[in-house]
């Protein structure tokens, strides 16, 4: 039993997008159980298609298809599968109420074109789609295969595997045995230096682990295959545990952990709430800790202070200090971390202030010249110096300096609870 | 003459890596005018990448390979290629002392396992490394195929094909003429909605016109085939003054543009400049302004008002609207975006106030709901009403909160524009 990915779509062939649909049902096959050998990419060409299709109904029992359910002409997938299987389509007005539906939330009708999505092969089931307007279906043309159909759209494919295809492969024997995954999170240590003091744990069986690295993020996914996945994680607890012992403080967390659950989590605990003060990342770092829902409960908001005169006006930096340190130094950046915590009144006061780039560095602020400003609830005030360097994009630098800011008050906060104790 | 990409490897079955090499080797394919109708992922198994050789022998002729190269048991790709075409292998002398030199370099010695690089099908032509230890081959096992081996490693890959794979293929009649393709980008016009209005468009031969979607975003792709670039280009662009003729308003920009960059183009051709208040989307509205070089040009800051009492302290919105009308609201939305522009003096104040969800969601305020305040040079002041349904992520509800709120701004000023005239 064995399962096959197929993206559909000359976008594809041409270039203009990455291909994060085969990734995304390669890793929840894996945590399935489920096999896949191959995985293909064809064009909106009904012939070529086909010639998949021969191909991988052939060597594979469950073929994903993504792309080409939309509204348009070049939107073949469906009708060539069914076209391939000999099967007539039949219009479903399950599907075009649905669609009604939708549109008319929105204030729109729906367009003729909207009615050619209603169209599924005759004796397959509808695989709902939520958010889109696109359904997948679900489909035993032959004995032995089984297709299922996703829109290419990522958030509606990812909505669609989640709430109705993971479990109908589950209670359908698709899933022997399973792949568990944990993977453990790092902050402030390269790639290098935290495998060469976990290098033991890298040549395991089973569990596996692997290191990766992304962009200034280190992590070390442990896997194991088991019978179920109450004894994978068994196998998994023992590593994972030796693991943060040997990392210490540099292991922020694990799975779908960031930095900003981490931190609004220790806010929490301690009844502590936040407020930030941000220049060269202009909300970004704001936009990281709400990102978690829930995140009322400690972060009270921010100024974006992308010009001196909001430096000034709202957080109360000195314009003399703007003028000899400048606005990118260590004096303007612990400033602007305690005059948002005395604006906002909060317990902490987290501040960013630097060089994005690719424009604006000279020789004494380089690009990728960056400062952290930490003012805490005993009045301390701290900050920090980093050099990011002009190689990375303006994007990862702001993301890197968001981040770090995130991961200083992490530690902040975790050092001063050891020496509480 | 047709090409096939073929990318080796277990960790992308696994979902561990996204298949960047694939975009890469598709776009430089486009741009170099040779066609390519499928593209293959297969794991590190010989069997199995025998039958992806003998598929892709049956309808390609330029076989482009990725991964594999390496020095570890598991990587199999070139030995496999010569077995399939039954070649043995040879030691190139000339391999080893360039991978012994790298070492070298770098302080160290070659280990036993880098001499499998150097083996290399009888007949085939190096295809050199600068930057890695494992070559590349360009090889021609049987007339009418040609082979090309490349690492998986990005940054190598893109190297040997820009220094040498390139003009191989220019200088042995691969390249004929190029595809050239420009994107329209478009904001406020549903995918189906905007096929149905440029409909004769999408039957097009040369250039093609194409349509997608994705998170609120539709994009119009023309693309055109030619025997140069600039004949390419003289082909699109009377189809493009046509569709921006047909979209309106609705078209925001091309190619590289967003929302945010054609809104900062506004605001610096107008010599105007920006603030704003944000509360559910935390940040991300400033955090889109600021990732363009260049937006202190016109973009002084703002406020995150997460939390009611910063909406109260900095920017005036009255306590009383908000246990009257409550955060998420008309009143509200309207304050914040008066009050951010006069607490920092710009000419625009643009706001934003909703509810992301997953959670705090009522019958009256359901998820999804979302409010865009807007004042204006002068004095101003409108509001507008979303509901995004709560069956979106969170991250998405806040993405497209921010997108329209940049739309919204985008259409004022155009629109006054056309009223000035």
């Amino acid at each position: 039993m064995v399962a096959e990915i197929i993206c559909v779509g000359t976008e594809l062939l041409l270039g203009d997008i990455l291909n994060s649909n085969s990734q995304f049902l390669a890793k929840e096959l894996a945590s399935l159980g489920i096999p896949h050998y191959y995985q293909t990419v064809v064009g909106d060409n009904p012939d070529r298609i086909k010639q998949v299709l021969e191909i991988a109904v052939g060597r594979s029992q469950l073929l994903l298809f993504t792309g080409g359910l939309g509204p348009t002409p070049d939107d073949l997938t469906v009708e060539t599968i069914a076209d391939f299987f000999g099967v007539p389509l039949i219009e479903r007005p399950e599907i075009i109420a649905d669609i009604e539906q939708k549109f008319a939330q929105r204030g729109r009708t729906m367009s003729k074109s909207n009615r050619k999505q209603a169209l599924i092969p005759e004796g397959a089931e509808i695989l709902p789609n939520r958010t889109g307007s696109a359904p997948g279906i679900i489909w035993q043309p032959v004995p032995n295969v089984t297709v299922m159909t996703f829109p290419g759209v990522p958030a509606e494919m990812h909505l669609m595997w989640r709430e109705t295809a993971v479990s109908y492969l589950q209670n359908n024997g698709w899933c022997s045995g399973t792949i568990y995954s944990r993977t453990l999170k790092f902050w402030g240590i390269a790639e290098s230096a935290l495998a060469e003091k976990v290098e033991g744990f890298l040549n395991l069986t089973n569990p596996t682990v692997a290191p990766y690295a992304n962009h200034g993020e280190v992590k070390l996914r442990i896997s194991a295959h088991a019978e179920s996945e109450a004894v994978a994680k068994n196998l998994i607890s023992p590593i994972e545990q030796q693991l943060r012992q040997i990392a210490g403080l540099d292991c922020y967390g694990a799975d779908t952990d960031t930095l900003a659950s981490t931190v609004g989590q220790l806010l929490l605990d301690r009844g502590e709430n936040l407020s930030v003060a941000e220049s060269c990342t202009g909300g970004g770092l704001g936009a990281m800790l709400t990102s978690i829902a829930g995140s009322s409960g400690y972060f009270w908001g921010g100024v974006i202070s992308y010009d001196d005169r909001v430096k000034e006006k709202l957080l109360n930096v000195k314009p003399e200090d703007l003028t000899e340190f400048g606005a990118v130094s260590h004096q303007v950046a612990q400033q602007m971390a305690a005059g948002v915590r005395a604006s906002l009144n909060t317990s902490w006061g987290l501040s960013i202030t630097g060089i994005a780039g690719p424009g604006g560095g000279t020789d004494s602020k380089p690009v990728g010249l960056v400062y952290v400003g930490l003012a805490g609830p005993n009045d301390e005030i701290e900050s920090f110096e980093y050099h990011f360097g002009d190689a990375r994009t303006r994007d990862w630098i702001r993301n890197l300096s968001a981040c770090t800011a995130l991961d200083r008050l992490r530690r902040k906060i975790l050092l001063a609870k050891v020496e509480k104790i």
